[in-house]
């Protein structure tokens, strides 16, 4: 019953007949002959069929069917150059699956809105497809990454029991008679755990943000790899950072250069992401923006613009770090040779992409980290276990967290992250 | 900075010298010899501290050390098959990095709720850490698997507008302005439309469950994997259960048998996880109980007792499909040779570790399905979209679900589930 055989490996049948099992993305027609283009998902194909070949009956069965029509068709695999895919099906049989309705998304421009409520259907255009075969590529590259380097997955809580850092920016909930939970921004502080249980650690999941930032950068539910290495220092983490974006900006290119084609990106922008980086400090970065005459005072942090302005200086992702630790948060370690400064790092991607990662050193001395957290005003009390950390076999530790989303846009050069996920949830819609 | 040589890897540095970075484990001390016991999240390995061998401090220092201290240690590797890991260290030079406060988890047995209190540190341990790097491979089993055969990752939302089927078992939380809305309990509507775009997809993600079931099988949050395949029928269902159960299971057994003996899991159980699986009705499941004396009607759904009296039968992990439509899903297609019956199969694991799969053909038929929610006294407004895939493009299409958690449980042989996850949420409690 299912398909043995798929359009992407209609190489291997050439001059073989096959079934093929599909959608009709699109069709034409020449007088004796019907051209119709099926979609199965793996690719597509074009499927002929000649008056002469088929009987009257199939011959006009192949006028009714409507785009995304579901059908069978039976037929010989001719190598073709010139067709899409470079084969073509010279049609013996054809049967419809299912007759479609009128099919809402015409070759028309449509607007985003209308596009966004068919998102269930949207998602079957060549370019949605496109973007969402290449977001899987990069959840491979990111798993395999840190799979073949001996990281431990660790997959932290998502129904968080307490508000770290205020509530302003989190979903809140009824958990049992438990009080207020909340969704995750980060596991973080638990990948820390995992990190001095199994030495190197990521999580890789959904987190939240229940921010009134209605921008082209912002969703608030997205995915986030956080990887955690006890005795890393912050040059250590640096160049994982840098070796991470190389491997998968390169295994995209590797794998799906087709996909990229189709959303016209510019690869050569893609092919430079190769090691080293540039690596700037937060004041390095400050002069950027000064010798461009942009105003921005030294111990803010950047802004979207500024992020945009100090990337269009360099052809690659640069890592900026040092930041005033005033801007940065509790628990990062700061620089024993100016500690005004975070051993943080921001990397940002080139093409006014922006931030990508954040990462740190973390501070590993109990004392200090206490201090921090009253000095911030945080409920001690829920920091007991992240502050048993410390206690028991504290080390050197760094890590970073990378937004898939982010990384998804920048690498399909997409205007907007909404396309960069199969169903994005935003603070003014959350359907389909 | 960062760790040159892992414990793991002392084989390929015999009788050379080497820096380790790691926690102290376990010590013995015997006059002029002191044996420690480092770990490093990659292994075990004896370190060796000889009197004569090192200063009168670092000898000192030796003893100083408490359980889970960081430390770092220069020595000779050599091979030692009666030691653990098969190699030891013959020490030359000891740092202390951070010594320990006095570690709470001692050999002497803790209860369950105290283990808990300090899972941070309780995930540290030996038996934990074996669980948990099961847990990974399973994971990358998962992802393996789908991605070889050509499926594509389609994310579902998390955070999901309305409550399909009632909110009693839903956590609940205000979207902005938009109202209610729910943590998903599944991706699977989503992944329909999903199947139809990319003809075969997987999901992979945390659910959650508000359900009030303190039972050893019960997370209120726990991941679930979920393909979807057009074109597949109840048939192709089964088939691609059972091939993917017995990749995960071979697969863990190949990599992870180390960790497999420290549980002291009887691998026999797992050896024959090999297909075919034992395929029974509904029908028949009811007949075997019934012939072991227990009392069920037909009609009813099977408990945990009845799962396992069913699966005590078999050595395999079993396939029971064809069940009465009424205590299934409202989107499960009917059997056309009786319609009172439902394409469903869920997969016993054996052992009494009852169902790790659930999965169906759907219904496709848009009329039916109407029908169906209408019967099932469901939102037809919040299925409008739903019903779209059965308007535009219907097939056949099939999927199943498997619960990371219990799977772990299950090969990993626990007792209870709480101990398949780094950080567990249960009813009662969500700390740390």
């Amino acid at each position: 019953m299912k398909p043995t055989v798929y359009i992407k490996d209609l190489s291997k049948f050439v001059n073989e007949e096959v079934t093929l099992k599909g959608w009709l993305y699109n069709k034409r027609s020449s007088g004796k002959v019907k051209f119709l283009i099926m979609r199965d998902g793996s690719g597509y194909s074009q499927c002929i069929v000649f008056k002469g070949n088929v009987s009257e009956e199939i011959f006009n069965l192949a006028d009714t069917i409507a785009q995304e029509s579901s059908f069978e068709i039976t037929g010989l695999v001719k190598k073709e150059p010139r067709s899409v895919g470079g084969y073509e099906i010279d049609v013996h049989n054809l049967k419809i699956i299912s007759l479609a309705h009128e099919y809402p998304i015409t070759p028309k421009e449509h607007g985003i809105e209308f596009l966004i409520d068919h998102r269930h259907l949207w998602v079957r255009s060549k370019k949605q497809t496109a973007i969402l075969k290449i977001r899987h590529r990069i959840v491979k590259a990111i798993r395999d990454f840190f799979d073949e380097r001996d990281f431990v997955l660790f997959d932290p809580p998502i129904i968080t029991p307490n508000a770290s850092e205020g509530t302003s920016t989190l979903f809140e909930m009824d958990y049992f008679d438990l009080g207020k939970a909340y969704l995750t921004q980060s596991g973080q502080l638990y990948a820390e755990a995992g990190a001095l249980a199994f030495g190197k650690v990521y999580t890789f999941g959904p987190t939240f943000r229940a921010e009134k930032s209605k921008t082209r950068r912002h969703l608030t539910e997205f995915w986030m790899v956080e990887p955690e290495m006890a005795f890393y220092d912050l040059n250590d983490d640096m160049d994982l950072a840098e070796e991470f974006l190389e491997y998968i900006v390169q295994s995209v290119l590797k794998d799906r250069e087709e996909e990229l084609k189709i959303l016209e990106r510019d690869l050569t922008h893609l092919q430079k992401v190769k090691r080293p980086f540039p690596r700037i400090s937060y004041d390095d970065a400050v002069e950027i923006l000064h010798k461009k005459g942009i105003e921005f005072k030294w111990g803010d942090d950047f802004g979207a613009a500024d992020e945009t302005a100090i990337s269009e200086e360099f052809e690659k992702p640069i890592m900026v770090h040092r930041y005033p630790a005033d801007v940065k948060a509790f628990y990062m370690k700061r620089d024993t040779e100016n500690p005004k400064l975070a051993l943080a790092v921001d990397v940002l991607a080139p093409e006014g992409y922006g931030e990508i990662i954040g990462g740190s050193q973390r501070e590993d001395n109990l004392d200090t980290l206490l201090q921090r957290i009253k000095e911030h005003d945080l409920p001690e009390e829920f920091f007991s276990w992240y502050l048993d950390l410390r206690k028991y076999g504290s080390v050197p530790h760094s890590g970073f967290g990378l937004g898939l989303e982010r990384t998804v846009a920048w690498i399909c050069g997409l205007e907007h992250i909404r396309e960069t996920i199969p169903f994005p949830s935003m603070i003014y819609r959350n359907t389909p």
